[in-house]
């Protein structure tokens, strides 16, 4: 599901944006580096969680989170850059596989933030 | 209230994630890149609209917004790399000097979108 050119821009310098939001249905954003997401073979997205206290709250009431990054340096159809945006459903996990393995990525991480795609569309 | 830092980002390529919430409290992001935000001198960031309509939409339902930017290449406390969230209210003009002024700018842009900032805090 995940386009060749998102993968191309997690290789390149650049900020992800988690968005997510409360029950009360307040938005809220958080973000990280490109080289801090690892994508596994079943291309769900892993990332490393070291504050996220108030995304990880609003996870456990609506796990729907959408996130967005890009890169200037990707070539887009006519020119350099393009933009993506992932909808999917979100867990933080605080053992396990998944934790391990991003510590290994990123040596840090007290808890995962596990993201499964249901869509994955070039915006820009 | 904007950082220097900030404004150094806005100055560098790279993607301004927009964070918005439906009634429903459904989360959505657009994006769109760092050269095409325009700080006013009362720090209003005005960010051209040629689609978004889910994001005027939610706008619309609840003017509540957080903005994620960044850049690996401004100077943090200890290492290159830094990250802003900026929560704000948001409104949609159609005509006016914003959006005069935002076309002048970036020469597109069927709508201004206006974020009028409440806080904007360095989160990495």
């Amino acid at each position: 599901m995940l386009p060749k050119k998102f993968l191309e821009c997690l290789d390149r310098e650049g900020i992800v944006a988690i968005g997510s939001s409360s029950a009360k249905g307040e938005v809220h954003l958080v973000n990280t580096w490109h080289r801090f997401v690892l994508v596994t073979e079943d291309e769900r997205l892993l990332i490393p969680a070291g504050g996220m206290t108030r995304t990880e709250e609003n996870v456990g009431e609506n796990p729907r989170v959408e996130l967005t990054l890009g890169s200037g340096e990707v070539m887009g159809e006519k020119a350099p850059g393009v933009g993506f945006l992932v909808v999917g459903k979100a867990e933080f996990l605080d053992h396990g596989e998944e934790l391990e393995a991003i510590r290994a990525k990123c040596g840090f991480g007290s808890r995962v933030l596990v993201v499964t795609p249901e869509s994955c569309t070039q915006t820009m």
